[in-house]
């Protein structure tokens, strides 16, 4: 008998004729012999829903109160599908988020789980009862309130698989799995059968927007397989795994897409110890997340200061870098918000050589300009023209042999 | 410096302007030197829309997940004031029922509050924080979400103004006031400046449905003050306080009708002990509440036996009834559903003879047949032919000299 973790998302619980499809695949898996544990988003819509009425209550609605009028998109969810599954003649209950014990730091809205209690949930489990838990909320140690931000069911999920020990944590979403790139912009891309933790967290982070980022690096600690799959289908999806549990033998196994990102150049930088830290520390002081960073030396202790921020917060950073360049000193600031970022993911390139060479190649052959270069132990990035990004990665999808066969 | 526990029902909170026009009077009590906590309602409709979501997910919906679902209401119109108090420059905070600790019996769906904790609410009042308490809503020593049933949050409301001690409990909802008689049946009825804790809840079970019954007992436990007023004017509006605290001098404060009620008769059953037990045991134990009985001796050693059930209920009452009516011997069982009952209520009663000849002499004035008659120690309740009902509140609200002044 196996423990079964389930998490569906807002599309798949978006009605309650969609919600009964989710209580019959509940309880079709709880009748082929497993435990079932269930972690439900919001009906699609829901949540977006209550942020709109909380801006017309207030300007700035508090954050404390925004989790507590939030939360109860998942609470409402979890009831129907737990009445539900009775109304079937499974035994069922809902859980809160302080019900199954999800403790959580105080950062309302973005809050991080710190630990999960689940006494509750075991006792219900050895009981063979299904439970069915409201995702992406949980509660500070003042007993208020918090939830995870967006995605946050994922993480609640893996989380409650992690402390209840399941055999694995499947994820329900609107895609059928993880592809190794955007079907819109690729044609040829093809659904991957696994992926590793690593990839995951690259994929994600760069714009395949199928598991929350935290819900990766849970899963990742704790080694729990996350079997990404669509709710509307009964094929299997992709597996996120342990890089060593018997993956596909890829070098590359995507190529992703972001273009919310923009660039910004300090130009004539005194080359100096503390420079980085004086720049970018206003910055972060700011909000503002950093990507990428490229420094290059130039003649003259000085030296280009280039670096990525998101668009929405592009005008603040120029107006920010501009201050900070009078007060060290440097020549001036130049912004380009039409770019794009570029990106080839694989574990299979730490024993690889000549992928960025592929890469590098490819992206000549069709005459598109590399403007940055970033890379980790595990992927590389190129900063290219905005209007080049959708031809460079189908060029890159078959240059690395990702094309699905005809 | 007072404290001011407030309750506005679902009217009052229908959506976002309402509850901007209740955040408007909170502030205002707050800036007159008072300490606030605020009780709220679901808004106007929710709790039966979710009901109704609830009954498409599952015939008989589970009652604790019913609970689960249902709290979600009030918990949606505290956080929206909170923020929207928040907003407006002021420091508060919404609780849940859980929050405020309204510890209740595990009597889903109709759940009795045993204690509130109130050590947060406390604490945040010491700190002069407008406290939003979740109406309606409570939980169980085990940790569910239970909840107070109909008008709940009346209960919720008197129950913690109960716990802090508050100075009164103000009722806000879409009438003014309590009225000696139902302005709809009886043009001349007027706004009561006092009524007693008895009188209420002798109002209150006869269809006066302006408060929760439970409420009104929990405030003349612990003596709170109780302001029934209403959320559109300033005017003041009927204070329900210990018959002892300088109320109006009046022998009857009320007239009320009910045409709920049907009457059955179970005639010729055999006069010997225990038959009443044998009667209304099974009755009872379908859940079917009983309200006045009456016993008229007959020749023989037999007697008729009548009472009065909820008409929802008559058909059942009449088949139970009959099977009770084989088994003891009894002649036959008759049933009438055209009957109302009409009541006058008063404490001053206590001390007046002839109300209840008054009472008879108005009706036979008017050809009004009296079919079953019961009375209290504040109250007199005639059961008349139903097409009568509202001719008999008018004139007796005239004989007992209540009518407002031209």
């Amino acid at each position: 008998m196996a423990l079964v973790v389930q998490k569906y998302g807002g599309t798949s619980v978006a009605n309650i004729d969609r919600i009964r499809r989710v209580a019959q695949r509940v309880a079709k898996t709880f009748d082929q012999g497993n435990d079932v544990v269930v972690i439900l988003s919001a009906m699609a819509g829901v949540t977006d829903g209550l942020i709109e009425l909380a801006h017309k209550a207030a300007e700035e609605p508090a954050k404390r109160e925004l989790d507590v009028l939030l939360a109860t998109g998942e609470q409402t969810t979890a009831a129907l599908l737990a009445m539900m599954l009775q109304g079937m003649g499974y035994q069922a209950q809902s859980l809160l988020g302080h019900q199954a014990e999800v403790v959580t730091d105080c950062d309302y809205g973005n809050a991080r789980i710190l630990e999960i209690g689940a006494k509750r949930l075991h006792q219900l489990i050895e009981k063979h009862t299904i439970v069915v838990v409201a995702g992406f909320q949980g509660y500070d140690i003042k007993g208020n309130i918090t939830t995870l931000g967006r995605g946050g069911s994922d993480t609640s999920a893996v989380a409650i698989a992690a402390a209840t020990k399941a055999d694995v944590c499947e994820i329900y979403t609107d895609v059928d799995g993880i592809y190794t790139a955007d079907p819109n912009i690729c044609p040829k891309a093809r659904k991957l059968k696994t992926i590793s933790y690593d990839e995951m967290l690259n994929m994600a982070s760069l714009g395949a927007k199928v598991l929350q980022i935290r819900s990766v690096g849970f899963a990742k600690k704790y080694d729990i397989p996350v079997h990404v799959r669509s709710s509307f289908n009964e094929e299997e999806g992709t597996m996120v795994v342990n890089e060593d549990s018997g993956m596909e033998q890829l070098v590359v196994s995507g190529v992703t897409l972001d273009k919310k990102q923009a660039r910004v150049t300090i130009t004539k930088v005194p080359d100096q110890p503390g420079i980085a830290a004086k720049i970018f520390s206003p910055i972060s002081e700011a909000g503002i997340i950093v990507d990428m960073i490229i420094q290059n030396t130039r003649q003259g202790g000085q030296t280009d200061m280039t670096f990525t921020v998101p668009k929405i917060d592009f005008k603040r950073t120029m107006e920010i870098a501009g201050k900070v360049a009078d007060r060290i000193g440097a020549e001036e600031v130049l912004g380009d918000t039409n770019i794009g970022m570029v990106s080839v993911i694989g574990v299979g390139m730490k024993n690889h050589a000549g992928v960025a060479s592929v890469m590098f190649n490819t992206l000549a052959r069709e005459n598109i300009n590399i403007i940055m270069i970033g890379t980790s132990e595990i992927r590389i990035s190129c900063v290219i023209e905005e209007k080049y990004t959708e031809l460079a990665v189908r060029v890159l999808h078959t240059a690395f042999g990702l094309d699905a066969d005809e």
